[in-house]
């Protein structure tokens, strides 16, 4: 039922059916990962996946964001994929950790120039909508068993977000789309082993791509399990190894609780874990201005975490910008030494200059159990006696703090306007916030 | 340790560390594959994938075997893939049911043609050999468990065979193939659910495509987790749901035990189960003949079988040739009434032929739990009372009644024929069975 029940309302979806705070969290989503792809552009994950594939790429319609390059659907989808997701800076469902913008945004970004006619901002819209929804309910009916098995969720969900998608902008009928959602869940791709590596950003990429694959076979009747989510040995319980799921209840909740309005925005590069200390710290930062003190002047730095901060990010001594991804004590140092973590602040040189190794040296995290994870406690010591404290009860960026556009348009500048220069990202910024009356999203080649 | 040492032993096999017998087993696999290749390359899966896909194709270096198109590597390892797969006709290793000369020889094809080198038989069989014992090994590593979960064992190893087979052809140092290894790991393609639907045979051809990425990305120095099959959330604990797995002893006994040898090849193309009773009937059908029996005189076909027989192919009124495969009735029936089982006999108008639906009626199978499933006894009761019982204690295709050098030549050449020709059958068989002496394997363009 749930396979059929997916594809049915994914076809059934309009633009019209879409709530105001709906269309405006899928503006926000696609405004953040078109930074986020830019932002990623350059960095060697994406530029090494480029440089070994290329060779084998078919005619250039679809562009990369960032670049004068085009390539094929299928690679535009997978390279797009990578950068969107390579400086850990995209967007979480945090209900479920699902990254979920990624993948389906780059599938359609990719397909889009390659349709006979022009896809509206509106159009886009829904089909974003429809693979965001998708992916997010069905990671929702396999968590947290799925991740907890080592299943990197968001790709594993990715693929069948970014089939429904594309199906959606393709016009397929119900059994196509429901073809398309067996043969996106049977390229289960994402082990969350690879974390740390190049590999971790090219899960999102593949998502993105196999979903594409998935619903252009389907259009030409290729076939896969029309039960391939729920049978007895379908996807869910599959990748919950038996274990139960809640895939009838989650899909019967389409359309009724909408998912993309939990999607919150990373303020910052690095697993959300850490954002309340960078938060913390970036505060404290601009207070130890006003009153005067001199960083050098700090002594030490207690930070209060829940104990699930430290066990993923509890790197003291980072060798690169990879590893302080998972180092507390570099957020916290970059928060409070420069007042910022942007991905400048992940960079290797960053991780090894001697103030911040020195900074990172004087704090001390201490798990407390009374504190939940998106919680903390600061005190700053400074060299004469005096502290300064700060509780951060919910990080920016939390679904309770969201970022406001402000924030997403400075974080949008920040990543583009070292590939694009001031005056194509402040054209860029407009015309992605300018999404909904966008009669040709293709334009996006000439804007980013 | 498994990965490193996968990827160490790789580096170091050469061709004369092989046994004759692998070489021997090696030249029959490649055999076998390409007449399968062939023999699927109008297979609506085939055909549907190539119309779908081929607008997004890259420079077209690489054969598609049985036609005059060429495509890009990735494709190319993709279609082939699925030809190769389509009829259920390849080989099988039966320790772990996977078939993996699939997987591994359209990668292998399809990069070829792109080296700027020519590839030499003995090369092409190294690397062979290196995907096979990878696929097979890491196999035995998680079955059965990972199988009874639900995974199609022979992409979700496929996948890494391909990516070690690519390695060790694209000459990569160890700490790359490392990296192709977990690259090709994190991409876990294949639900069993799929199976009776053309993804089953998009399987393989993912496999094949997604090992050849794999390994050009390592190529590139994009990189993966290097303990990506035994960490604690590597490919063996997740693809057995955490189970226990043998991968250290399995790794440990590579070029010790060669499972090359223990391949064996499909006489009949349908689930290995059933051949025990289509190579008793194919007997009682020359019987009948010789003692000057009608068919339409046989009253009764009783069949003593495994149970397990008919719990996987126990349908007794198949609606086309893909449902037929799962009916050992059909497999019976066609073979006492026409003496032979090829694709042609799971053509959909053989199906549902009158005289082969009237004697599919008259089979009774009975589930015997003495017997085992690679075993059968037939009585053929006819008109007036007499009977001819066959007992069959192997099948031919087992590992103790191996297909000779003969029979692999003519269920090739019932392969190729209708497609090639006769004349360009028999060069082709002639070449592919003198593959170790060939200089150059890109000349299969011309040959096959």
């Amino acid at each position: 039922m749930a396979t059929q029940a997916l594809a049915a309302w994914t076809v059934s979806l309009s633009y019209p059916d879409l709530p105001e705070e709906v269309i405006h969290a899928a503006v926000r989503s696609f405004y953040n990962i078109a930074g986020c792809i830019v932002g990623g552009s350059e960095h060697p994950a994406t530029t090494k996946a480029r440089k070994a594939l290329s060779p084998f790429s078919g005619p250039p319609t679809s562009h990369l964001l960032g670049t004068n390059t085009s390539t094929d659907a299928m690679h535009a989808a997978l390279f797009n994929g990578i950068a969107s997701h390579v400086h850990d800076y995209d967007d979480t469902h945090l209900d479920t950790i699902i990254h979920p913008t990624g993948p389906v945004a780059c599938a359609l970004l990719a397909i889009i120039p390659t349709l006979p006619r022009p896809v509206s901002g509106a159009e886009f819209i829904t089909a974003l909508v429809a693979g965001i929804e998708a992916e997010c309910k069905i990671g929702l009916a396999v968590w947290p068993r799925h991740y907890d098995i080592g299943w990197h969720i968001t790709s594993t969900t990715g693929s069948i977000g970014a089939a429904v998608a594309a199906a959606k902008l393709l016009s397929l009928e119900t059994g196509q789309v429901a073809h398309a959602i067996g043969l996106a869940a049977t390229q289960v791709t994402g082990l969350r082993e690879m974390f740390g590596s190049h590999a971790k950003s090219f899960h999102p990429g593949m998502a993105a791509q196999n979903g594409l694959v998935a619903a252009l076979l389907a259009r030409e009747g290729f076939t896969s399990s029309v039960e391939a989510l729920e049978a007895k040995r379908g996807w869910a319980s599959v990748v919950c190894s038996g274990g139960n799921h809640r895939l009838e209840e989650e899909i019967a909740g389409l359309g009724e609780r909408w998912e993309i309005v939990r999607d919150a925005f990373k303020p910052f590069p690095c697993g959300i874990v850490v954002h309340p200390v960078i938060d913390g710290c970036v505060w404290l930062h601009g207070e130890l201005e006003r009153v005067g003190v001199e960083v050098d002047d700090v002594e030490e730095v207690v930070v209060d975490v829940h104990p699930l901060v430290l066990e993923l990010t509890g790197k003291t001594a980072p060798r690169d910008g990879l590893e302080a991804k998972f180092s507390v004590y570099h957020g916290g140092a970059v928060g409070l030494l420069l007042g910022k973590a942007t991905p400048a602040q992940y960079e290797d040189d960053v991780v090894l200059d001697r103030r911040v190794v020195a900074l990172r040296g004087r704090f001390r995290a201490v798990p407390d159990e009374s504190l939940r994870a998106d919680e903390c406690h600061l005190v700053v010591k400074v060299r004469g006696g005096a502290s300064i404290e700060k509780h951060i009860d919910y990080a920016v960026g939390s679904l309770e703090r969201p970022m406001t556009n402000e924030q997403l348009t400075a974080k949008f500048v920040d990543q583009c306007v070292g590939i694009l220069g001031e005056e194509r990202t402040d054209k860029a910024s407009e015309w992605c916030w300018g999404l909904e009356k966008q009669a040709d999203i293709s334009q996006i080649k000439e804007v980013l």
